[in-house]
């Protein structure tokens, strides 16, 4: 019998992530304040985030020891197994080898929690009594209810009005986990309210949904905010997945010719691809995909520019691949891959050219879902299927080419609280979107303005 | 670190299962056809099952090789981690030590695929082109419609049309994977036009779902009829899960004293708890519980009689403990666990006091699965919360006693399908359900009048 799957065992759980910042071949340009367009420091995001995280957000050392609290409650799921894909290769009668990290194994059933943890974990040494967070369709916010279940502290989450009424297993769950989990825009906040004056059936947004979760945290002295993606250390926490995957695809005897993840503020990709970004700037020829959808297709459009993280123009500036703080996607089902910008530390490794994006629309991600599906078993979030459409083009192309070929994909998670948008596509109801040129061109007028990064690229 | 989770290598995945009948103290009765009461032979059951799983249902062969297609895919997700609860232990501040068997990272989310699978693996290669069947909540129809897949076999669940109409996920998730999912009663079979002609609006039952699916398996040349609890094959699919808990264990130093799962038709009890069986008859101390709902308390009021598998009495008659097959157990969330008889293996062992049932009421399960979610981090299937509640309770009994025991419960699925069941708890709209006295007494009566086991307990 051929070995499916490999585990590691748990005292090969990684004592320490990987800080890509001490290799980075650009150094990174800092983030401005929002109002004075100066640099910011640690101390400016004090209000809104512990100490130790913002530290870690600024780090240049290239190894960080992750807290023995943390591999502790790591272990609830973690080392996760890698996946061989026998049955999809078999299926695509390919002569590539198709490995996958699965990380749907976790409570919450994504990578997100290998972030929510050490977040909860370092607030809560930190004297944070709640935390306060937004959410779009509800994956972060239920890692991070989850990861305050643990540690004892309380949450609060703002989820986008819409997603709110009409996905309420996200919710559910979250409550579950003890928190509480609130529509946005909501009258609980100044923000929210100001809104709702204007707008009382304000479907809501993401950005709107971050204003009012900053407001509390600011608002209250033990209580802080968190972010579930883009930020440094996110991305950092998040290489707990390429390291593991480095020691088990050793095992495996094989090294991946194509690395590949979804990408939306790009934590996951990050997460399995930054360890094997350091293998290829110290010579190794890897194909590094970061796959987003054709209708917000930040990496393989956006300029490289300083853009505001919310469409409230409250977060600071980053520099970062961005479709415009205004730009609004289509309403496909990935709602994780929504999102105008990108991780800067994503965004500066594109500019390196050391990793690259793709855009592939919502069909193709189906499709290749349900073969998924159908030969591995496992039905994947939408966002997910984005990385499985991209892992079978690779796939068939070696095909074509004849070429052995290791390929190694981001499994982000399950779909199993994401079956109403399988709904849609069994039955027909969905299609591709097409991109609007004028709405891009028109979001894209807003960054002008703004401040630029040395090595801007319009 | 502490270890958490015990996995076995790939190599160590079982390569035969368990077949309790060898070994149990007193032979079964046979089943007996429903319409001459006498005990029906093999040829009675080749309508509906092909001869491979039929001859595993009379076998008296102690250990029956596992083919290697079935290990084959078995591999997507088995051998499956063993736990320990530790965290669960600290919050209950207990000695005794708790174990728990994952069964939820099946790509189903639950123990059913192991039996699934082999089930459509026999029928292939029996010839069978497509499988008919019928689910309640839709655990079985999905793990059928998963296991089809695999094996590029057609696959028609009857769903029962409360279920159909109110819990669109499992439908989707057998659709997914390329299966027909229709409401029943339906206007596709004649057992189904004869109960909507008399009510169009009739919510439907399992007893209606079962007619509609053996209908159809009966009349057409290649197809077939799968059922996923009760019967002897299927009980002896699941005993992978104790045969590697054994395994498990033994890694772990501990030797369980207690042996916990939840039992509807009693499959993921029996999976778990047989292998123990074995060492209890050769000599072992260990207590094996059997839990089921108050308001379906099969196990610990039902008498041990003959009674129909389905309300329509079209199945054989089975010695077993029943409510009588019109006993309508209350609307709890557990779907699962509403089921009027029980398993003739599971029966037949508690006749022989090898093994006993334990009644919990909701509440008092959907407490404890919350406090396992806020601990361990896993949400459960509302079934899977009894198995908990009974391990919580040990667990107690042993700080009382001051004593070190050590407990090992199944937790059969995860309830991310099941959520809206947690919003009722968590939204305080949940509560017990009497049982109806004069209804049992009223089901019980439907019995009186069938043969009797020589064993007959009433």
């Amino acid at each position: 019998m051929k070995v499916k799957k490999i585990f590691l065992p748990e005292s090969e759980l990684p004592r320490q992530w990987y800080n890509i910042m001490a290799d980075m071949p650009t150094p990174m340009e800092p983030p401005l304040h929002p109002g004075t367009g100066q640099p910011i420091g640690p101390d400016d995001l004090a209000p809104i985030f512990p100490m130790p995280l913002i530290e870690q957000e600024v780090s240049q050392e290239r190894w960080i020891d992750i807290p023995e609290e943390v591999l502790d409650k790591y272990l609830l799921w973690r080392p996760s197994p890698l996946y061989r894909a026998y049955q999809l290769e078999q299926y695509l009668d390919t002569p590539a080898k198709i490995y996958f990290k699965n990380e749907g194994v976790s409570p919450a059933g994504s990578h997100k929690p290998n972030t929510a943890i050490p977040q909860a974990y370092y607030n809560k040494i930190s004297g944070t009594k709640k935390i306060y967070t937004e959410t779009g369709a509800g994956q972060w916010g239920s890692a991070l209810s989850f990861s305050c279940a643990l540690f004892g502290l309380e949450c609060k989450v703002y989820m986008v009005k819409i997603s709110f009424n009409h996905k309420p297993y996200r919710r559910i769950m979250m409550e579950t986990w003890g928190a509480t989990c609130v529509g946005s825009p909501s009258s609980e906040t100044a923000s929210g309210r100001a809104i709702l004056e204007k707008d009382p059936d304000c479907p809501g947004s993401l950005g709107m949904a971050i204003s009012e979760a900053v407001e509390c945290a600011v608002g209250e002295e033990t209580a802080k905010y968190a972010l579930g993606s883009v930020l440094n250390h996110v991305m950092l926490h998040q290489t707990v997945i390429g390291l593991e995957a480095q020691k088990q695809m050793k095992i495996a005897g094989d090294y991946p010719d194509v690395v590949i993840g979804c990408s939306g503020g790009g934590s996951n990709f990050a997460g399995l691809m930054l360890p094997y970004v350091l293998d290829k700037i110290n010579g190794k020829e890897i194909d590094i995909i970061g796959v987003e959808p054709t209708s917000c297709p930040t990496m393989t459009r956006g300029p490289f520019a300083y853009d505001f993280g919310d469409t409230g123009q409250l977060t600071p500036l980053l520099p970062m691949h961005t479709l415009g703080h205004n730009f609004v996607p289509e309403a496909i089902h990935a709602g994780g891959l929504r999102y105008h910008g990108m991780s800067p530390i994503v965004s500066q490794l594109i500019m390196d050219n050391l990793i690259r994006g793709e855009a592939i629309p919502q069909m193709e991600t189906f499709n290749a879902g349900v073969t998924f599906a159908r030969t591995e078993g496992f039905i994947s979030a939408p966002e997910t299927n984005h990385a499985i459409a991209c892992t079978i083009r690779e796939a068939l192309k070696a095909k074509e080419e004849g070429k052995e070929k290791v390929i190694l994909f981001n499994w982000s998670g399950h779909g199993l609280v994401d079956l109403a948008a399988y709904n849609d596509f069994n039955s027909g109801k969905l299609g591709d979107h097409e991109l609007a040129e004028e709405e891009i061109q028109r979001a894209l007028d807003d960054i002008k303005e703004l401040p630029k990064p040395k090595q801007y690229k319009g």
